[in-house]
């Protein structure tokens, strides 16, 4: 089916924290399908939080492996913009990564092999215009066009090693005899809180518990229906990492957690 | 213009209740154009409330015409993810709507003739991996693919009589002499609350009263223009159904009525 | 790259004030893909405060010159439909502007040379059914879908001159010697307030009041970074307008102003 995707050009597909009640996104849009016309704009989402790199990162890693082969990422929450902060794109096969250097890239790199990093901070001086507040229409935009009619990284850019990119503390679990210090990376609209947990680590722990104001005995379970309604469990989820879900409730509102907070489980070694 | 519609391949327009926050729409769309990468993927509402069948069988029923002739509509509100739910495709002429067998098409098969069903929830082994919650990315979307890349549901599917699908009461308001009992399919932003009564059975009504904690005298009109503002009144509106509105006002506001909510009309019979 | 260019047929680049939560937009798009099948549907934004048509000529000239030089632009902010409003199309160069004569395209004309218009307004009649509330779908949509397509706007137009266009009074600020009175076009996610002036004519003013409840000092600066965290000043930003900004904060919020408020710098003359 080689012609039938060529025809349609490559799928760009986008995070941003800009919403969608600006005309931020459109913008970019504007300008992809300007200098990149026979690609295909696709979103992944618009509404993570302000400067909230960790989400980012997530929806990133947890989708990727569903799109094209092909496809360009262009991810731009960027509360480092106008400072000296790199920008970066990620390769993977033919899969190309384009986001600041600030963590957004780190789930992606701890969860997969195979990737060459490139240093792509000096393109940003191709366009003659460039706004001091965005970066996203102005630089990454124009860069994420000319990747996805095929530019080489590697022709703008310089190979940088991929431990050389910024690795924050969020991209795993601390895990020691009888604990995990986790993280929540995500809150979705049913309340279940994305943990920065893989599944395998805890799947042979027994008695969880989760220490919150109480002491909440935790089910690890594979769907939400071997769970009772109102209790709740951890469950491999379909995002790729362990969930904290409630059947039936919402697991944020019945813990009073949100996006970025630390969580601790415990549990009595054999 | 047969060679211009072929060169993007077919429209394939989405309905689901899982928002514009989480990854999830993305993560569909990802699968969509992995494997139907000449095809092109249309919004029609993501914002469906968490599992109301009902107003998301309204915007499928009320969007179906206005799409191309060879459209394929897959439509994911399915509260019974997981359990025996069956995964149905309906067609009339070209056009094609997938969807699990819970009401959903309720609305389309009342309003409309000329459909055979395949029920295709066999077809959900096609892949290897798929995880017990998220059906719309993993069972839903690469069958959309597949039908809009020109798969012929008897293929892969068991052609079903069309009356053994599910089809709910509110597809229909019980009309009877002096009254209709009907039922809120949605309510729009300007709080227009449109109604399963399709244009025709009401319209040689005089004297139309409408039941709430008061008794409201309702006119009814073809435009908003009729009506003084802040004057309620009864309207064919542009959805194809009837709408209970008030003039420049909210008529969800002014009456207290949500989405869901059964309403009665009463009239004198001449 | 004109082969490429024709692959995908024109950009439609969509505005509008319908939301996302109602299928609005959704059989808008139904209709454009069945029209005009080879073009590409893209959103510049839906989230327009119902009937805010200055929000929307905002979005309209700020984001055109980053589209394709030949994409067609369809702005529908129309609290006069059904009445005898006029449909205009605007071109320049390639780009065509369709939308209703009710000021959406005021601070494009007053912004931008080398306009020609025509009035559409006949061509509504080319449909046999139209409602009388959705024009959007009905008259809009079919137009832009015509004129992507390759229509002539004189062919179903006529044409008119671009001075008798709706102009409303703010399209630019009143500034005089010592004071500028201006509006607040719209307030970003960031609490940004974008104004309607341009930069420029208070390039070289020192000592800038803000006359609100407070008197307050503004800066003139080129970046947020130029501001302490909580200072308040005005920057050109990145949409080709004034923007008051609390660094770090809302100024929105600060200052308590909201999308169409009236507002007034002064400063002593030199």
């Amino acid at each position: 089916m080689f012609a039938s995707e060529r025809k349609q050009g490559r799928v760009i597909a986008l995070i941003s924290d800009f919403g969608l009640a600006d005309p931020y996104v459109g913008q970019m849009k504007g300008v992809l399908t300007r200098l990149a016309s026979s690609c295909q704009v696709v979103d992944i989402c618009h509404e993570v939080e302000s400067f909230n790199i960790a989400q980012a990162a997530f929806f990133l890693a947890a989708s990727a492996p569903y799109f094209p082969g092909d496809a360009v990422f262009l991810s731009v929450v960027d509360p480092g913009v106008g400072t000296d902060r790199r920008i970066v794109a990620l390769t993977r096969d033919r899969q190309v990564f384009l986001a600041p250097d600030n963590g957004l890239l780190g789930l992606l790199l701890e969860r997969e092999q195979g990737f060459r990093a490139f240093d792509m901070t000096r393109a940003r001086h191709a366009r003659t215009e460039v706004s001091d507040t965005f970066h996203g229409r102005d630089v990454f935009a124009p860069l994420a066009a000319w990747l996805a009619m095929g530019g080489n990284p590697a022709e703008l850019g310089t190979e940088i090693p991929t431990d050389s990119l910024v690795r924050p503390d969020w991209i795993r679990p601390n895990i020691g005899p009888g604990f995990a210090h986790a993280r929540i990376l995500h809150v979705d609209r049913f309340g279940n809180c994305v943990l920065n947990i893989p599944p395998g680590p805890l799947d042979h722990v027994r008695n969880l518990l989760f220490e919150t104001s109480e002491t909440v005995d935790l089910r690890q379970v594979r769907t939400y229906g071997e769970l009772r309604p109102g209790d709740p469990g951890l469950l491999a989820g379909s995002q790729g990492f362990l969930e904290l879900s409630v059947n039936l409730r919402s697991a944020a509102k019945r813990f009073g957690l949100r996006s970025g907070d630390a969580i601790t489980f415990v549990w009595e070694q054999q």
